[in-house]
C-alpha cells in the first residue's frame, strides 16, 4: 500500500522520525545475519500505522512531560513487524510490498528466529519505562492475534464460515491491535476512562476498514499495485468477506464452493474463483461495510478530542476509505 | 532426560507445583487447537530446571514476603517452551522426550504461531509484577538466544570452527539463559550485587555443562534414552564440541571434514561420523570440559549462601555430571 500522505501525520513527524532512527538502533545485532534481516525489515518499511496512531492519540491528550512517547511507539512497530516476518512464513509469501520476503531471501529458519529477535527487542523497548496496565495490554493484544492468525489456519479452505465468523477473525487478527495502539496512547496522554474506550473504539473500527479494504484489494488491485499476487488469499484458502459474501449470492455458488474447498487449486481455478465473485456485488458490499466502520471510526472520536489531532484522525478514516492499493 | 531426583527441589517443591498449575491456567485458549498445542507442550514436561533454579536462588536470600515468586518462575518456562517449539520447527525435529513434537503433530504453521502464543503470555505473567530491570535482563537474553540460534544455522556443516565458537555459542544459546534465571531468583531474593553475580555466574556454568553433556549424549546415548535420533547433531551440520576435538585430532579428520560439510548426509556417513568420534578420545575430552565447569559452578555459590538451597545447587551440579541420557 501507498504510504500516508504526509500531512496528516504533520503532527508527530518528528517523532515519527525519531522512531525510525530508534527502530534502526534498537535492531543492531553483532550478529550479521540478524542485522541484515532486520535491516531488510525496517526497510520494508510500510506505513507506520500503528505507532502514528498510538503518537497522535497520546498527543491528543496531555501527556505528562516526563513521559516518553518513542519506547512504545517503537515497541508497538517491532511487534508488527514480528508478526509479519512470522506471517509470511507461514503464508510462503514470496513479495511483500514489492520486495522479497525475509523468508524467500534468507529462509524459513533465520525468519522464525529474527521474528522471535524482534519480539524480545520490542518488549525491551518498554521495559524500562512501561507502566504495567500498558504492557498487559499489550501482550493480550499479542496472544489474541496468534490466537487469530491459528483460526485463520484451521478455518483455511473452509466453505462454511459466515460473516460473523470472518468479523471475529478480522478484529483478533488485525483491529484489535490497531485499537490497543489507540487506547495506549489515550492511556499515555491521560485521557479519561471514557475517551480512552472512545479512542480504542476508533482504532478498532479503522483497523477493520483497513483489513477488509485489504481483503478487497486482494482481488481487485494488479499484482504491481499490491506487491503480491493477486486472489492470494483464495489461493491459499483464506475465505474473505468478498468470498462469504459471493459464497452467499452467487448463482455459482456450488462452483465456488468446490474451488474454496480445494487445496491444490490450479491458477485457472484461481482465475474462475475471481470471475465468479466480480459477477457478484461482492466488491461493492464489501466496501459498503467498509465505509460503515469509517463512520462508526469518526463518530466514536470523543469530543474533547479537536483540534489538529482530530482532523489528522479523520483524515485517516477518509484515506483508507480511498487507498486503492 | 530423566528428572531430576526429586529430593533436590524438596525446598521448592510446593512452589514447583503451583508453577505447573499456573502453567496450565496461563495457557488456556478459547482456540481449541492452540489449547491443544500449549497443553501438549507443558505435558511434554521436562525437568523445569529454569525455574527450579530461579526458585531455588530466589528462596536462598530473603525475597520480600510481599513478592510473588510464581510469575517470573512461570515466564521463564514459558519463554523456555516458546522456544523449544520454534527450535523443532527449525530443525524439523519429529520427537523431543520420545514423543511426537508440535511440529510432527500440528505442523511448522500452527507451532510457530504457538510459540508467539508463548512469549506473549509469557510476559503477560510478569506484566503486572516484575520490577524493570528484571524484565531487561529477560529480553536481553531472549534477544541474545535468538543471535545464538541463527548462528548455529549460519554455521551449519561449517568445519573451520573452534572450541571458542562453539563455547561462545552455547553460552547464547543456552547458559545465558540458565544464568540469568538464577541471577533474576538472586534478585529476587534481595541478594547483594555480589552475591548475585556470583550465583549468575554457577548458573552459567551449569548451563555449559548441561549444553555440553546434551552434545555428549547427542553421540553416545541411544536413541530410546533420547527420545530422538543418535547422531542428530552431526545430521544437522551442527558442529558440537566432540566434533570439534576430533577434527583436531583424529588421524581420518580429513574423511571427517568431508562428511561435516556434506549438507546431504547420508545415513552411512553419520554412522562413519559417530565411528571416526568414538575412536578418538572426543567423549572423554568433552567430559572433561564438563567436570570443570561444575567445578566452576560449585566454587562459584557465595559463600552467605548455605544451608538446604546450597546443598539443592551443589546436588543439581553433581546430577547435570552424571546424567547418562
Amino acid at each position: 500500500m501507498n504510504k500516508f500522505p504526509n500531512k496528516i501525520f504533520d503532527i508527530v513527524q518528528e517523532d515519527l522520525m525519531a522512531v525510525e532512527k530508534e527502530l534502526y538502533s534498537i535492531i543492531q545485532s553483532p550478529v550479521n545475519l540478524v542485522n541484515d534481516i532486520s535491516v531488510h525489515l525496517v526497510q520494508a518499511g510500510g506505513k507506520r500505522l500503528r505507532p502514528a496512531l498510538y503518537l497522535l492519540c497520546a498527543r491528543g491528550g496531555n501527556p505528562d512531560p516526563s513521559s516518553e512517547l518513542l519506547p512504545m511507539a517503537v515497541a508497538i512497530e517491532l511487534i508488527h513487524m514480528a508478526t509479519l516476518v512470522h506471517d509470511d512464513v507461514i503464508d510462503n509469501a514470496d513479495t511483500r510490498r514489492g520486495r522479497p520476503t525475509a523468508n524467500a531471501r534468507w529462509g524459513n529458519h533465520s525468519s522464525v528466529l529474527t521474528g522471535d529477535y524482534l519480539w524480545a527487542k520490542a518488549f525491551s523497548a518498554i521495559a524500562t519505562g512501561a507502566k504495567q496496565n500498558m504492557l498487559k495490554i499489550l501482550t493480550d493484544v499479542i496472544s489474541n492475534m496468534c490466537e487469530g492468525e491459528i483460526i485463520q489456519l484451521q478455518e483455511a479452505f473452509n466453505a462454511e464460515q459466515d460473516e460473523a465468523d470472518y468479523r471475529l477473525r478480522v478484529a483478533q487478527k488485525t483491529a484489535d491491535f490497531i485499537a490497543a495502539s489507540c487506547e495506549l496512547g489515550a492511556l499515555t496522554g491521560g485521557m479519561d476512562n471514557r475517551d480512552v474506550m472512545q479512542v480504542r473504539e476508533y482504532g478498532y473500527a479503522i483497523g477493520m476498514a483497513f483489513q477488509i479494504t485489504d481483503d478487497i484489494l486482494d482481488i481487485t488491485a494488479s499484482a504491481e499495485q499490491l506487491g503480491k499476487p493477486v486472489g492470494n488469499d483464495l489461493r491459499q484458502g483464506i475465505v474473505t468477506l468478498p468470498a462469504i459474501y459471493a459464497l452467499k449470492t452467487s448463482t455459482h455458488r456450488e462452483e465456488l464452493r468446490r474451488i474454496i474447498v480445494n487445496q491444490n487449486m490450479s491458477n485457472d481455478d484461481v482465475r474462475r474463483g475471481l470471475e465468479i465473485l466480480y459477477e457478484t456485488d461482492a466488491v461493492e458490499y464489501s466496501y459498503t461495510q467498509v465505509s460503515k466502520y469509517l463512520q462508526h471510526a469518526r463518530n466514536s472520536l470523543p469530543i474533547t478530542l479537536n483540534g489538529p489531532v482530530r482532523e489528522a484522525l479523520l483524515s485517516i478514516a477518509d484515506f483508507v476509505g480511498l487507498r486503492k492499493y
